[in-house]
């Protein structure tokens, strides 16, 4: 079944409002996991919205917490997301950033003790809509053992680097993991090996078997030992920048909460457009001998799977859906 | 054979003071060559400096010209390389980033009209060396198609992250490419098949034949179309906040001259040693059943393999030796 963008949003409205979330936050957030589904981050939107709940139940994640500045250093800024909502406090951060960017070319604002963001690119397309460039990046529970370990130290830290663009900007959401838990389980569930290998089994053998790799817990890094090197020094980054909790500190605790991001903007005078044209057109003349892929840019499927939403409504799994409107 | 890096420092020096460089950017070139070889990286080292003379023959690289700041706005500049040596101007960029973000927290510096920096990492342990973050990045020739096409379109475009430490430096310089063709064809010298498929065949086959990768021009992106997206990202950034040159730029004329890079430096007041020693050390417990790799943080090797040449002495190919002794 399909909903609209107003439907979705209007029910996780009414389901935040009941747990006593302040308006404005209910609207922030409801915003965001609708505006996640409609992108076709479903992962990230309705079916994540279940977990984010429990959580808040759990008193683990605070909706009434304000982040807080720590510190600061010129352009760079020390917060505290005292524990709060993700969503909200990356939103904040990223538009301190952008604001310190505004008047000053560049601004990092580095927050520690807050939560998911749910879908990094969120904060990019925010940064973008400013006429700005954002890079942000997050640490996260482990899930992922660094090359040439057998079980998970390493979060799948996603990094996201946005630039704006009028006929729609370019997004890059990656995390370091070859193939999200999510996506392995979906997978698993349509019976279908990987396209390609997507962790070690138990043996240690690349596998593009969903259920071996689930079973390991031994996600692969993008570009085996690269990815394994990019997800530590992000990690490092965000913990010392911002002071807050390492990816072994979350992983200790068992759950995914207080986590630690970066969020940096920069502002030049002028961006001129027709250079990002003229880099997207040439990448694209790369051709294709297989046809198997298209030469897509970062945000390009994006882009294409809201517009199509906007026009035929937001799929949405029956059972959670029926579960969230019963909430 | 091995010389000292004395020895090899002193040689090139030799050589560029014959090129008519002026004595500062003789000491700084000669002493970087002899470095990215007493670290290990002899591609980017002695390997790499005939290519370098030859360029400097050619009048490609000026090493003459100095890099001039074209606008600033707070903490982000844009210069230009006018052409000039990569490595003066790298390290000039770098220190100009070191210097704004010990005022303000945060700078950056992107340069156009800039050449070949050689070792990336070069410029990540001389802010690390200043106490300081340092991420850099750069666009190059393409030599890689982007995830779905069929012909390089996008450059290796290597990303450096450097993380101060007392027990060494945590330096993350990597390519976008899985493997490098000075990798590809070590592995086709020595008549051996790569360990991971290192990119496409003619027929659009992933393969391990570094032969094949060399003749269909196909390299393999890390993560397939996450690294794909990663290059064209920071194409996008270094050509568009340096006002520079783009990928296609630079394959339009063949030679691989006339970059554009950027230098970001962050500062904060206090960065907590200890949460990096945590970090590596909760890492390292990942351990390994196969006893075929062992983990190592992202620097590791190049300090051991420093230490190790400055006792033993720097191995180089005694053709090339032999050749630059005779310039």
């Amino acid at each position: 079944m399909t909903v609209t963008l107003a439907q979705l949003k209007n029910e996780l409205n009414r389901v935040l409002l009941n747990l006593s979330f302040p308006p404005d936050k209910a609207d922030l957030c409801a915003t965001t996991f609708a505006s996640n589904s409609r992108d076709g981050v479903y992962s990230h939107g309705l079916n994540r919205f279940p977990v984010f709940v429990e959580l808040i139940k759990e008193k683990l994640i605070n909706p009434l917490a304000e982040p807080a500045c720590l510190e600061r250093k010129g352009m760079f800024e020390r917060w505290t997301g005292n524990n709060g909502l993700g969503i909200y406090n990356a939103t904040r951060c990223m538009e301190r950033a952008i604001t310190l960017a505004k008047k000053d070319g560049i601004g990092c604002v580095a927050i520690q003790h807050t939560n998911h963001w749910m879908r990094g690119g969120t904060y990019g397309w925010q940064a973008a809509d400013a006429g700005c460039i954002g890079i942000c990046f997050t640490n996260a529970i482990a899930g992922m053992p660094p090359w040439g370990g057998d079980h998970p130290t390493l979060g799948n830290n996603p990094l996201v680097i946005a630039v704006p663009r009028n006929g729609g900007h370019v997004v890059l959401d990656m995390a370091m993991s070859q193939y999200s838990y999510g996506k392995l389980q979906e997978y698993q569930l349509r019976n279908e090996n990987l396209p390609f290998p997507g962790g070690h089994d138990t043996d240690g053998n690349l596998t593009t078997n969903p259920a071996s790799i689930i079973q390991s817990k031994r996600a692969l890094p993008i570009g085996f030992w690269k990815g394994s090197g990019l997800a530590l020094m992000i990690d490092i980054l965000v913990t010392t920048l911002s002071g807050g909790r390492s990816t072994q500190e979350i992983t200790n605790d068992k759950k995914e909460v207080g986590v630690s991001q970066v969020f940096i903007c920069i502002n030049p005078n002028n961006l001129d457009a027709s250079q990002i044209e003229n880099i997207l057109d040439y990448t694209k003349t790369a051709g294709s001998t297989t046809g198997k892929h298209s030469i897509s840019y970062p945000g390009e499927n994006t882009l294409r799977t809201r517009k199509k939403n906007d026009v035929e409504g937001i799929p949405v799994n029956t059972e959670i859906w029926e579960r969230i409107c019963k909430m």
